[in-house]
């Protein structure tokens, strides 16, 4: 079966059987729908579909996946189509989209747990847990958009994953579709349940080629307080030692550690001119460092006590605790806005990679010499998660330049950075995910054994090959 | 393939070429050593084994898989030997031992990452971390038995899950011999790694039956000091709402919540005479619960204050909290010894069952009445990991009863437990896993949907079904 499994032309006996089954307000074939469907947010690629389902629920999903199957028409599931890897957007399958499936299931404050339903945007979750006085705590700039179910497809980061984890360690239990059409209700609660392969960790980050997530078990925490504070720091290397620093007089109760380098900095205030940098400084770079606890006078000792050491041994130069939410919130407005106002800047080659935290120092130097010998006038810019050796690693190039020249090098660019991130152990995609993006990428790179064990799974779920066929892997 | 494949005699020509490969360190076929593989520690089931291969190298483990497929050998893959569902004990297949591969490949305190080898028992990890100035935070009674391979091929749980998870919880990568004997290297440090299907936690709890894990790298945390605590509680009811309050104050600093009741404590004072209740009350339960932060100052001082709330509002009686080291290690001994007094005390009829922590309080009063229903002699002693929902259930009957009755009702109580651990939303195999003890049970409560992907999913990477054939699922 091709990458696109389904043309734009469905056979008639589906289509009258979806539309039976789904009625006016689930199977929607009209221009403008199928257009917005097949075009993600970023905008910088496009597909096409015939149709968008939308199931009212589970037990409709499953009934048009059977009808999928019998049919051999392709389908792509998509949340809200916030993706970066073109996971999401149809090319010629229908579209299954879960918006209105939104439900709050259950709420256990006792067991700190929650039952969402896939097509609920992040936010809703978010507030269900605080309305039980909880917390929950995936946090990402996409959150009033990105669903459930799409989050959990991909395995989405954000920036709290050094203290919480990713979206599979948030979840406990998951109700699936299966490409047969069959509904495996996993919507367990359970913290220990030794009962067989884990499928919820299958299902997580498979991108909708294994099953069509429909409703998630999710885990809440206690309330927290936060502490943030913007430090100066001389040196990638200093930066890794401090977080060591701050760990051990914080434990794992640091939430987020994020480097900023000073030209993303004035990247921001260039494009943003109300705002300045919260503590100007000769050094090149900043860290925004988060700890959270429920008591905030502990957190701000433990936060003070880290500062104090860390300006004896000379590990940073400088730092101001913010005094009040407002003022932490400043610090976070400047880091979320360099994505945006780099784009502003002009021509920025973006990179979604990882390596193990002690080689991120390396990787920096690595990885800079790398792209300068392909494009001396590349001005880099990394920034990001730097607690789980995350950084979203860009070449600039103004957009006022003379004649510009970075663009035309992109692949070369990609190619090198992508080539420093594997010698230094690393990954070419973080958080982002494979989609159809970088599976061919990947294949090349991944061990051999572990393409063959995926195209394995693959085959075995979904025989048709009509889940989101061509993402993650090529099973044809 | 039957459920053992592998007769007692072994193909001439296979066991020549496992000879060769393996050496006379390798390869294992006298009588004494084939018994002990074949016997638990328990004692309560054995099987039988014509050798026991130790191969030195994954490379060897690799070459030895592929001689078992080519020659339709099964293999049982062993740990410590320390499970309790007849999963690691071989029943006519060669056993495979990895005690030759012990070696920390790489210790990373600034990623906060170890590398070991799966063959390594689980104490070798924690002094690993300790002399790296971290923390691996899995603990259990059987640490210096258990290896790494066995602890995550059974995704073990221990006293500090609420904090720190379960055993996958803590691994990044795994390297993984896989059934047709290639080698996957999947032995990444990151935290952020979205390329494919997660395939480690695939293998992590699969009990040896989709691979051979022959190494790990786990995640470290920083070094925390306790504050303990036993608390004197009137009911479940009162527990489940005092480990919120705890959690309200002290977050998810809370390490451990472990529910006692007065009876066990009587039953391990009676067995072992030294031994009082730290705090003695007329009240039904005691809770140790533990908190653990880098500062011992503010972790007792969350402690204190969540008490002082707990008095005021009549969730708790009394309680102290330890003065000193020995004093917590004391209020362990009690926790720990329960097992061991149960058994000297009398006939036990035990089981592993979780329910939504919410779910704890009815739980424990409908599985009372069933089984008193069945047995009214029982006395019920329910103890162990409140704050994860797993506790560990018996209904006992002292050795000194003059007419003994309850062996003969084992097989109803079992089961009535098991029904109404089902009808709480709960499992009946938190932490102890699956096997051939539990696999048909299982077969029959898990949703068919789920068990013929476990099927699938173990047909396709295992086709001859050579890796411990017939423990977690029937592939037949």
């Amino acid at each position: 079966m091709p990458d696109t499994a389904a043309t734009l032309a469905l056979p008639a006996a589906f289509e009258q059987a979806a539309k039976a089954l789904l009625g006016p307000k689930g199977w929607h074939t009209d221009a403008d729908l199928c257009e917005a469907a097949a075009t993600p947010w970023r905008g910088t690629y496009s597909g096409r579909t015939p149709a968008v389902a939308m199931p009212a629920s589970t037990q409709e999903a499953s009934e048009l996946i059977k009808l999928c199957n019998a049919h051999h028409v392709a389908i792509t599931p998509q949340g809200g189509n916030t993706g970066l890897v073109d996971a999401g957007t149809p090319h010629g399958e229908i579209t299954l989209n879960l918006r209105r499936m939104q439900a709050v299931r259950d709420t256990d404050p006792f067991n700190n747990s929650l039952t969402i339903e896939a097509g609920a945007p992040l936010v809703n979750a978010q507030q269900a847990a605080d309305d039980a006085d909880r917390l929950f705590p995936l946090s990402l700039g996409s959150q009033g958009t990105a669903t459930i179910g799409g989050l959990i497809s991909t395995n989405a980061g954000g920036v709290a994953v050094l203290r919480y984890g990713m979206m599979r360690d948030l979840i406990l239990g998951l109700e699936v579709v299966l490409p047969n059409g069959e509904i495996w209700d996993g919507l367990s609660g359970l913290r220990k349940n030794n009962t067989g392969y884990d499928l919820k960790h299958l299902f997580a980050g498979a991108e909708g080629t294994l099953g069509i997530i429909t409703a998630a078990t999710l885990k809440l925490f206690p309330k927290v307080q936060r502490a943030s504070s913007w430090i100066s720091c001389e040196s990638p290397d200093d930066i890794i030692k401090l977080l060591a620093l701050v760990r051990k007089h914080a434990g794992d109760t640091v939430t987020s550690f994020e480097m900023i380098p000073a030209n993303a900095i004035d990247m921001v205030c260039q494009e943003m001119p109300d705002t300045r940098d919260p503590n100007p400084s000769e050094l090149p770079w900043r860290v925004l460092c988060e700890i959270s606890m429920t008591r905030e006078d502990h957190a701000r000792a433990l936060l003070e006590s880290a500062l104090e050491e860390a300006f004896e041994i000379g590990l940073a130069a400088d730092a101001v605790i913010a005094e009040s939410l407002s003022q932490a919130n400043a610090f976070w407005a400047i880091r979320e806005s360099i994505p945006l106002c780099k784009r502003a800047f002009g021509t920025s080659i973006n990179h979604d990679v990882s390596v193990p935290v002690s080689r991120i120092p390396d990787f920096l130097i690595a990885s800079e010499a790398a792209v300068k010998t392909i494009a001396p006038e590349a001005e880099i810019v990394a920034f990001g998660h730097v607690g789980d050796g995350n950084l979203h690693y860009s070449a600039c190039e103004p957009a006022d330049v003379e004649t510009p020249s970075l663009g035309s090098k992109a692949k070369a660019i990609v190619e090198a950075v992508h080539a420093c991130a594997m010698q230094h152990d690393g990954s070419i995609s973080a958080e982002h995910g494979v989609g159809r993006l970088k599976r061919d990428e990947l294949a090349a790179i991944r061990p051999k054994a572990a393409t063959e064990a995926m195209i394995a799974i693959k085959r075995a779920l979904d025989p048709n090959g009509i889940l989101n066929p061509g993402r993650v892997i090529s099973a044809d």
